[in-house]
C-alpha cells in the first residue's frame, strides 16, 4: 500500500485501452492502494474477462478488501453506461457489442458501471480533483481526440443513447476549412486534438518567416508537446499556436456555457498539460465573445488528478455517479 | 368546471406576464378547470400579489379543492429556480430582485415553484404535451425572443445561476451578419426570433424582383403570421423566408444535440405555428448537418400544448419538476 491514512469505501478503476487494461484499488479520496495490468489483446473477449476478473480477485485479497469494494468502474471508448455495453468500439479487438456489465457482475458479483473516457474523467475530477464540490462543470478531454464530460445541476449528462458531451464534433467558424475525421468541416477536433494542433504547427510555420526551433522538426515527428515545450522557451511561433488554440477553445466554451450554464471549465488530457499556456487566451477569449450572463464567471482549470493515474481514477469514481 | 373527468392531483400555474397575470387550477394530464386573471401593473409587488394571493385562494374555494393542491407554478420572465426570485426583469414594473416564492408560500402556505418561460414549456411538454415519456428533448420557444428549455436524462438543466438552455444566443455563421439586442453578432434569436423573421422577409424581398404579397405589406405591418399565411397561399418569397429559418433552426439543432444527445426537438411559442412549414426544412438541415451518431435520430414536433393555454399549463407543470 502506498498510502498510510486510507478512506473508506473502495472501489476498483479499470481503464480499457487499446493495447493494455490497467486497472487499480482506489479509496473514497483517490488513493491508490494497488496497481496492474493485462493485454488487452486476447483472443476472445471471454479470455479478456476471465483474466481480468482473475486478476482483480486476486488484488481484493491481497489487499483483505473483501466485501468492501463498493463498484467497480470501467472507462473505455464507445461505451454507453445506460445499456452496460461498448458499441462499436474500432480500437478494441473484439467484435460489438459487448456487454461489459454483465459479464464483470456474474463473475466478481460486484456492481459495475462503465462509461466513456471523457465522462470518467468528469466524474473522476467531481470526486477526487479540480472540481470537488462543484455541480455545474465542463470536463475537455485534450488528447488524440476531443471529448467532453458534462456535468449540469450534479448530474453527468448522458442522453438518449449516452452520445450527450460530444463537443469535439461541434462545429465553429474558426474551423471552417478543416477536415475532421467525421466526414464534416470545423469540429472543434480539428483544432484542438494533437492532430489539430500539429495541423495549426504547419500552417503558421508555412506563412511565416519567423524563425523558430519547430522548423528543425520533421512534419511527422511533430508532436504538442514539442509545440508546449518551444514555446516555453521563448519561440514566439510556437505560443502563437497555443495561443490560438486557447482562443479557439474559449470561443467554443462560450457557446457551451449557453447550453449548461457551468461555473468551470476544466482541461484535462495529454494536450492538457500545456494548460498554463492554453488558459490565459481561452479565458480572455470566453470574455470577450460569451454572452453578458456568463462573462468573467466560469472559471478555467488544468485537471488536478495526476496524469499518469487520471484515467484509472476517472474509471474508479465511476460507481460514484 | 370544463372537463367531466378531472385526474387529481391538482395544481395552480401562473403566467406572470408584462400586463397581465393569468392563473388557472390545472389537473394532472392538463384539464383546465378554472382560470381567471389581474392587471400585471400595481402600485407595489405587495399588493399584485396580495392580489393574486386572495384571488387563488377564491379560485381554491370555489372548486372545493382545499387542501388538493399539490403545488403552485410561476412562469416569470428571469425567474431562478434554485433562489426563488425573479432577477433583473426589465419588463416588469416592480424592482428585481423578487423573492417570489416565498411572497406566495407566506400568503397561501402552498409549495411554489419558479421558472422561465422556455423552462416552464419544457416541464409543460413534459407532463402534458408532445414529450410525454420523453427523459431528453430540447424545446425550443420562438416568439419575440428565441429561449431554450433542456431536458437531459429526465432533468430540466438549471445551471450554475438558471441560466441553462439560453440558446437563442448561442452564434452561427448563418447569422453572422446580424446584430442582436444582446450586442453580439450571429444569435440564433436574430434568425428566428418574430423580428428575426421579419428581418428574413425584408432581405428576401429586396434582392428578389419575384412577385409576393409581402410587398403589399408596409415594413412596420410584417409579421411571421402574415409570412405563414402568404406562404400558404402559395407565395413563393414567403415560402423561401421559412424554408431559411427552418434551415437554420436545424443546423443549430445539429450543434444542440452533441451537447445534450435528445430524441426529440420541439417547437412551441407564437412563431411555432408556422411549425407545418418550419420543420420539414429544419429536419433535412439537421440529417444533412449532424454528426453521424445523431443522424436520423431526432425527432422535430410542434408543441402540443393548446395555444391559448400554453404558457399557464407550462406554469403548473412546474411543482412537478
Amino acid at each position: 500500500m502506498e498510502q498510510n491514512t486510507l478512506y473508506p469505501p473502495f472501489t476498483i478503476g479499470v481503464d480499457l485501452g487499446g493495447t493494455n487494461t490497467v486497472f487499480a484499488a482506489v479509496d473514497s479520496v483517490g488513493h491508490i492502494l494497488a496497481k496492474d495490468s493485462i493485454p488487452t489483446k486476447t483472443p476472445t473477449i471471454e479470455n479478456w474477462a476471465d483474466l481480468l476478473a482473475q486478476r482483480i480477485s486476486a488484488m481484493i485479497d491481497t489487499l483483505r478488501l473483501d466485501g468492501q469494494i463498493d463498484g467497480i468502474g470501467i472507462g473505455a471508448p464507445c461505451a454507453n453506461s445506460s445499456t452496460g455495453c461498448i458499441e462499436a468500439a474500432t480500437n478494441l479487438p473484439w467484435p460489438s457489442p459487448i456487454p461489459l456489465v454483465n459479464m464483470m457482475e456474474s463473475r466478481l458479483g460486484i456492481h459495475t458501471v462503465i462509461s466513456n473516457d471523457a465522462n470518467a474523467a468528469a466524474i473522476g475530477e467531481m470526486t477526487y480533483g479540480a472540481a470537488a464540490g462543484l455541480r455545474n462543470f465542463i470536463v475537455i478531454t485534450l488528447g488524440t481526440s476531443v471529448g467532453g464530460g458534462i456535468v449540469c445541476d450534479g448530474h453527468l449528462l448522458s442522453g438518449t443513447r449516452g452520445f450527450a458531451g460530444e463537443i469535439g464534433h461541434i462545429t465553429f467558424p474558426f474551423a471552417s476549412d478543416r477536415l475532421c475525421s467525421c466526414g464534416r468541416h470545423g469540429c472543434l477536433h480539428t483544432i484542438a486534438s494533437a492532430e489539430g494542433i500539429c495541423h495549426t504547427a504547419r500552417k503558421f510555420l508555412a506563412i511565416s518567416d519567423a524563425q523558430s526551433t519547430l522548423r528543425d522538426i520533421p512534419e511527422k515527428e511533430m508532436t504538442p508537446r514539442k509545440v508546449y515545450e518551444a514555446a516555453k522557451s521563448g519561440d514566439l511561433i510556437a505560443q502563437d499556436i497555443l495561443d490560438f488554440t486557447g482562443r479557439c477553445l474559449g470561443k467554443a466554451s462560450a457557446e457551451f456555457a449557453a447550453m449548461t450554464d457551468p461555473e468551470a471549465i476544466i482541461l484535462f488530457g495529454g494536450v492538457a498539460k500545456a494548460a498554463d499556456l492554453l488558459i490565459p487566451p481561452m479565458r480572455e477569449a470566453f470574455n470577450d465573445t460569451a454572452l453578458f450572463l456568463y462573462k468573467d464567471r466560469v472559471r478555467f482549470m488544468h485537471s488536478k488528478l495526476d496524469d499518469a493515474d487520471a484515467a484509472i481514477l476517472g474509471a474508479a469514481s465511476l460507481p460514484y455517479m
